[in-house]
This record gives C-alpha cells, structure tokens and sequence, in this order.
C-alpha cells in the first residue's frame, strides 16, 4: 500500500480526499470501502482522513452531501441522549427534507438510487449501517429491524409526496400538522413492550 | 373541432389512441387532458374512446400501464364494496409492486416524476383524482385528505425501500409480515371516528 510523501495539510488536501471518496463510495458501496483504500487512492496517509473527518461514517456525509442531521441524530439516539425518539425522529426528517439545501442532496441521491443499482446499494449500506440500527436499537421486539425500515419507508414517503409528486395536503402541510399525525405511528411502530398494538401518546 | 372520416375499429384504431392519450397526458397532464383532445389528437371519433376505454380514468391506466388493479379497488371502496379497507389497501399494493410488470409500470413513473416536473404532475393529478379521494373519504376526519396522502406516503416508502433501495429485512419480509405491522397503521390513518390515536384491530 503506497504511502506517498504528500505533506499533511496541503491546500487542497481536503477536497482530494473528499473526492477520491465521493469515487469509492459511488463505485464500491459504502461496507466495500475503508478509510485506507481512500487514503491510498487519494495518496495521502490514512491518519489524515482521521485527522479531517473522523470517522467513514463522517466522510460519506462531507463527500455525499447527505445531511448531517440524520448521522448526528442516529448518535444522539445511540448515546440514549433523546427524550422522545419518535418525535425527534419525525421533526429531524421534516426539518432536513424541508430545507432546500438538505432536500437537494437527499433527492440527488433518491434520483441516483432510482436509475443505478450501485447508487441504490451505497443509499442502502448507509442507511442500514447508519440510520435504521439506531432506530430499532429503541424496539426491543424481535422484529425491530423491519420496524425500523417502516419508519424508514414512511418518511421516504412523505419527502417523496411532498417534494418530488408533490401531492395536496401533504405537499403544503406545516410540520406540526404532519408530527402530529406521524409521531403517533412511528411511536407505535418502535414502541419497545407490549406487543404490535399502536399506541403511544395521543397528540393534544 | 375536426372528426376525420375514420372508420370505427380499423386496425390499429386502438393503439392510435393510446398512442395520442399517452402524449397528451405526458404533456398536459391528467386533469387538463379530455378524452374530446385524445380523440382529435387521434382523429377518431370520441365515442370510439368511450367504446374501447369506458372512462379517461380507464384510458390513462391503459396508456401509462398504472396498475389497474389500483383504479379497480378505487372503484370498490367508492361502492362500499370492501369489507376491511385497511387490509385491502395494504395487500393490494403490496401485490402489485411485488409483482414484476406493475413494479415496472410504477418505477418508471416513479423514475420520470424525479426527475420531471409534467411527469410529476401527471402522478399527481392522476393519484390525487382517483386513489387519494376514495381513500379519504373513508375517514370522517377534518384532515381525511391529509390522512389518505399519508398513508400513500407509507405504502410509496415501501415500494421505495423494498424495491429501489432495497433496505433488508424490508426487501425480503413476506406479505404477511408487512401487513402485519402496516394494516394497524393504516387503519389509525383512516379511523373514521374517536380522534387521532392509532389503534383498531390487533395483529395476531
């Protein structure tokens, strides 16, 4: 594995990583690729991946676009840092798929995803690895994890309606509306005891 | 408005006018589209329209290749004729996009409506005139019309996951196991009565 002499922290050192992952993710999928196959293919040493990005998981949001939000939710969940997951589940989804910024990058993708399986696995591995294991780590069912591609399937749904078909009411309802609706389901969908039963706390 | 001298029922007479009905409601979109257009786009007269497709709603399934089966159980439960509408809903869909040919019908539009604006509004006016209104009117509910594009946000996230991105275990879970955890779901959405709480019928 080459170890080229390019100095720490040229300028420009940062965007070469970013792309050389951008190729690997794309190409690869995201459980394919490692921080040392993009360090080698960037030619830089591996440690200054670390050093600018932490973690794969940090470096496939800077080099993908995807939002932030979501990864630092799915940590926050894990840390056991949220109050009521399904809520912040619900209002972190709307408020990133809202944004034009975050919407943009999220529809990229669902765009690539739809036309090119090796787009559709790196969206895949991701949200697997990332999003959908801190989500059913909150339900101890044995089925957790297909619950947690249900909630997953529901707010796919909801960004693709509201943004993408753009269907009335969805479409020009405000966040509060659509929480008020959906928490309640999502909440039924993780709730961790008592069985399959929907219930939870009934919106005011 | 012309109608030209052509006979009813040559041959071709048919594919002729699903030729003119698919460019037009590619073009217009579903709700500006009349069958009087088709048929002058088509030069035939309209009531051929009427002989060979019933109804526009007919003539756009048979145009785009939307799954029938989806205008067929709009049908029913405008006519009351289903007796647990949740669970035909969700096994409805649930066997179209998992059937090959209806999969494919769906995806393509699906793949035009991201990246196509007309494509988009075609799915819309189409989904939003024949399936989002029979589905909301078995709601009592002031916001029946937000409840309905809520459930088609779920079952649109499950094609989506299932189908596209095809996120484990969602991809390979059975019917059964799907409308196990998604008929309470959809039921909640569509209570008539007794406020916004998720509950109904138990899964076994």
């Amino acid at each position: 594995m080459p170890r080229t002499g390019r100095r720490p922290g040229t300028p420009g050192t940062r965007q070469t990583i970013l792309d050389a992952a951008r190729r690997r993710f794309a190409t690869r999928g995201y459980d394919a690729t490692s921080l040392r196959a993009i360090a080698t293919d960037a030619e830089v040493d591996p440690a200054l991946l670390v050093h600018y990005f932490g973690t794969k998981e940090a470096l496939f949001v800077a080099a993908t676009g995807f939002p932030a939000l979501f990864s630092d939710l799915a940590a926050r969940l894990r840390a056991g840092q949220v109050e009521d997951p399904p809520e912040a589940i619900v209002r972190t989804y709307l408020r990133a798929v809202d944004s034009d910024r975050s919407r943009n990058a999220i529809l990229a993708q669902v765009r690539s995803a739809v036309s090119n399986e090796k787009a559709a696995r790196m969206l895949r591995e991701f949200l697997t690895a990332q999003l959908l294991s801190a989500v059913a780590e909150l339900s101890g069912q044995p089925d957790a994890a297909l619950r947690a591609s249900l909630v997953a399937a529901q707010l796919v749904g909801i960004a693709m309606l509201r943004h993408v078909v753009r269907v009335r009411p969805l479409a020009g309802a405000s966040e509060d509306e659509v929480v008020a609706l959906v928490v309640p389901v999502v909440r039924a969908y993780l709730q961790p005891a008592g069985g399959p039963s929907p219930s939870g706390k009934v919106p005011a």
